[in-house]
């Protein structure tokens, strides 16, 4: 391990630790101007030039050779060949994660309700599936067979008419991974097209890919600000920056453990982010012991040693009420309760994308088989957004059915606040139901 | 009534009906660039200078003549006596809508829930309000108690910490409607701030306006292009256009009820969208005579005629089938159903914000205090976004423990799969808890 290499220490007692802690979280969220004129460009191409566009962007950006957009689709038959000559122990693992994630999310959902007032008026909501879902999957270096199954299975228990899933180049071996989840999770167009080029294609349609009503997903940069401009033209889910973890840690749990955790975290990329928090100095000694240890028998140790190195730190805290504080300003996507009484200290925890209670439930459990959808909100956005769900993929319509008493109560209020807010021809509609409004 | 008004007449059996309709449905969803680049610089200049520039840009575009951040708030106890001070019948009718608000929203919400597996595992999720919500409600020109009500109260029943609302100018007479509704509906904070600004204080927060988790509430095009751009730094309801109604008839309602609801639509400004769908040509040309001889009687009759004669149209369908296929192609913000069987209808309607069932449901009972929020989605979103709720102020986190038992069984499912993405710590985090990894 290289001698530069060490993991930050922060003490949340220092004065300037709130500064520190601010520097460290800061995430780079703000607009890189740039790509978003070059995402700008390309989501009017793909506008305007349609398969064309999305045909150049393609064969310029990723390594498959595509002459066609048939190139480019991958078939319900392809999929299911795909899954069939899966060797038995991915078929296994990927038929047993799709189902223990299909029955978490069968728990979600919102269901239609309606009530009758004594007059007779009825109100209520309706709830209804989305018709058609897009699923952005990452890809490109790696294959994310686990994002296939986390993002499509809650739309299919939602019951979407239609799921497209686009995901940059998965030829070679691990595309075949990719291929099966798709058809285990029962995705119904499946198109090698990745990038702003195809979040352009399913937010505004193509003669090949379908326009979708909701876009769905994590991806680079380039898709997050492509998802960014394309809002309100279409639905998305969330706007996700890089992956982090914070681990809350009473100093009872195996070091290694702590350190391969943060590992897990560390290996996908560069900007991601791993924080322990502790109120055991002599445990964060022993975990940062550990991290220096195990970090060069690790494959991706490079990738790990930067991300811990410009972006992790062990914070020492006093006590546990402080350790739930420090968690809090975080808003983790992540959140690891590696101490004996988890319930307890989850009372106190107001922000956190997903929270793995215990010391047996690492983040990998969750990201790829424990059930809830690995697609979380990310960046300290946990303060507002929702891991991905069954409700994502649903949407309501409110229902008002007023009775002729009922109509004639109602009217006597909305006239009177339509008159307040000089809009006439509102007091007059309501008004029309009840009495002579006197117009000739 | 100028010679020259006419709303269009269509025929949705005529060829080139397809073409017309999405036309006329064309909302300009599409960025007005020059919108953008200037709200982009009062937001970097609101996060640069805060209430320096929150207070030059409130000089410069509204008309309260304010000299310090204190004068653009408006305390608890002045809402309270804005609301003693209201006449009886003004108070009693934002009261009563307030209470059938209120009860409506009650029935919504999510629910924690968590389950637990065999081997004492236990997943769930865990539901919490907001810490603090923004309400924007719009202004300037006008005085929308209403809107007032219909944000906050979801806010309230949710159990949002903190709700600051803003609204543009609101002095004058009409203004203490506005502070009497915010009163009424629990808003802790009030600034007179409007626009761009308005939004970029809530969102990144000023020494005086507090920074939010989300901002929901319709504005202009300056209001929702900052909501846009400030997503993903904060939570955002929805993106508004201008509001429409879209009626279905049978032709068997009073055609003047019916050219009242029109008006009623069209009167809020010229971009506002009234379509009236009906078999029946002979009922279409009876509204059409109650549009001629109402229409000079209406207060607002020039806003109305130029709102219908650009984006009105009185289209006439083969059957009610033909009917539902096109409103589902409008996917209206507000739909009337005004037959005779509403609920047949409404199995074959996939998107509507709002559904308004029978002769007696005017859109304007909705609007005021029938009871769902009015806060809908506008220009064709209904295909994704809903109605502002109770749960646009909740947000989840999901809940993971596994026991050692479940443990030991997931990590086999997980260490295949990250073997498999090529994921050595994410699998070796995950087989820690059950085996001896070999590591060193």
């Amino acid at each position: 391990m290289s001698d530069t290499f060490s993991i930050a220490r922060l003490d949340a007692g220092d004065a300037g630790f709130p500064a520190t802690l601010e520097r460290l979280l800061d995430r780079g969220m703000a607009t890189d101007q740039r790509i978003g004129g070059i995402v700008a460009d390309i989501i009017a191409d793909v506008r305007g030039r349609g398969d064309e566009a999305v045909l150049e962007y393609t064969r310029r950006f990723d390594p498959f050779p595509a002459e066609h957009m048939a190139d480019l689709e991958v078939s319900r038959d392809q999929m299911q060949y795909a899954l069939e000559q899966l060797p038995a122990r991915q078929r296994q693992a990927l038929e047993q994660a799709a189902d223990r994630i299909r029955q978490y999310h069968e728990r979600q959902g919102l269901q239609s309700w309606d009530y009758t007032e004594p007059d007779g008026s009825r109100y209520g909501q309706k709830v209804v599936p989305l018709q058609n879902a897009g699923i952005y999957v990452p890809g490109g270096k790696a294959s994310y067979p686990s994002s296939m199954l986390m993002t499509a299975i809650p739309a299919r228990v939602a019951g979407v008419g239609q799921i497209v899933a686009v995901v940059p180049t998965a030829y070679g071996p691990d595309g075949w991974l990719i291929f099966a989840a798709a058809a285990l999770a029962g995705v119904d167009r499946l198109f090698t097209v990745g990038g702003a080029q195809a979040i352009a294609a399913l937010a505004y349609g193509t003669a090949s890919i379908p326009r979708v009503d909701k876009i769905v997903g994590p991806g680079n940069v380039f898709v997050t600000a492509a998802k960014k401009q394309v809002f309100g033209d279409v639905g998305i889910d969330m706007i996700a920056g890089p992956s982090e973890l914070t681990i809350i840690c009473d100093g009872e749990t195996d070091p290694d453990w702590i350190a391969l955790d943060l590992f897990s975290q560390a290996e996908h990329d560069e900007q991601a982010q791993s924080l322990l928090i502790s109120p055991d100095a002599g445990f964060l000694d022993r975990v940062g012991q550990s991290i220096e240890r195990l970090l060069p028998q690790m494959e991706r140790a490079d990738i790990i040693r930067q991300s811990l190195g410009d972006r992790g730190a062990l914070i020492r805290v006093r006590d546990m009420e402080e350790a739930v504080n420090v968690s809090n300003t975080i808003a983790p996507e992540h959140l690891e309760l590696s101490v004996a009484d988890p319930d307890t200290l989850l009372q106190g925890i107001t922000h956190a994308g997903a929270i793995f209670m215990g010391r047996y439930t690492p983040e990998a459990l969750g990201d790829y088989c424990a059930g809830p959808s690995h697609v979380l909100p990310t960046s300290g956005s946990a303060r507002f957004f929702s891991p991905l769900s069954v409700y994502d993929f649903q949407k309501r319509s409110s229902i008002l059915y007023c009775s002729e008493e009922g109509a004639d109560r109602l009217a006597r209020i909305a006239e009177e606040i339509a008159s307040d807010e000089h809009l006439q021809a509102h007091a007059l509609s309501a008004a029309c139901r009840y009495r002579d409004t006197g117009l000739t």
